[in-house]
């Protein structure tokens, strides 16, 4: 049982863009901070700012910043928007299961149950909940410079 | 965000060994049944064998059983046996992650609490309350004569 790679890297572009409140992030700048793939992390930016967890500023000096602060941004919604696939076995989708048992089986509803527990915990946080602490943060990112020890 | 190919089959071919609480049952009735792969079944048996959950008697007539009452089968416990892989995001293998964010992010705190939800929840259930009413289910699975309306 894994998140995609798509949703992994939605909540690690929310954390990076939360890292620079002040500022606007470029989807080069997260791609290399992160060493990911700059076109997956395109298509994740689309979805998010579709969604408006994020939003994007034309023209030159441009980029991308959070579409709200991060105390508002729930990490169960975010999941939510960008897991496509919450059918966890084959017969959530009852009109397409082969199983011959769908009709009366009662493993969906437990499933569909313990789904609910996952996404009801996740609703406990949001992204800056998970931003604690943030200096550290930017310090492993390159945003902010090494203490410098005298 | 989905159970495994082997974890779906794993349920099933517990279910189908409660339906024949007086019998036993073959790899092959379970796979027509079903209509999937004898191999595949074979490697679910083979491990849920290995964890206690289902038997074998071995020689002419025998076959596949329940290893303990389907009551006392809870479905977390299963679910931890047969799903290999419960890292949602790469990050929680630390050593392992590239994620440069790993030594200081709080998202593996959540994840890790949402799973644990999730697994609670299904902890409540056993493979008995799958199986309620089991009659109609054994009429799905052609173990028992559809009614006669006379």
């Amino acid at each position: 049982m894994r998140l995609t790679l798509h949703t992994d890297l939605s909540l690690r572009l929310l954390m990076f863009l939360a890292l620079k409140p002040d500022g606007l992030a470029t989807i080069r700048d997260a791609a290399e901070c992160y060493g990911v793939s700059r076109n997956h992390l395109m298509k994740v930016a689309t979805q998010l700012g579709e969604s408006g967890f994020i939003e994007t500023v034309r023209g030159r000096g441009g980029g991308l910043r959070l579409g709200r602060p991060a105390a508002e941004i729930g990490i169960g919604d975010v999941i939510r928007t960008t897991e496509e696939d919450f059918r966890m076995v084959a017969c959530f989708d009852p009109g397409r299961s082969t199983c011959a048992l769908a009709p009366a089986c009662r493993l969906r509803g437990a499933l569909a149950d313990a789904l609910w527990a996952y996404l009801s915990a996740l609703d406990k946080y949001t992204l800056a909940d998970l931003m604690v602490p943030d200096r550290s943060m930017r310090r492993l990112l390159g945003l902010e410079d090494p203490v410098v020890r005298r």
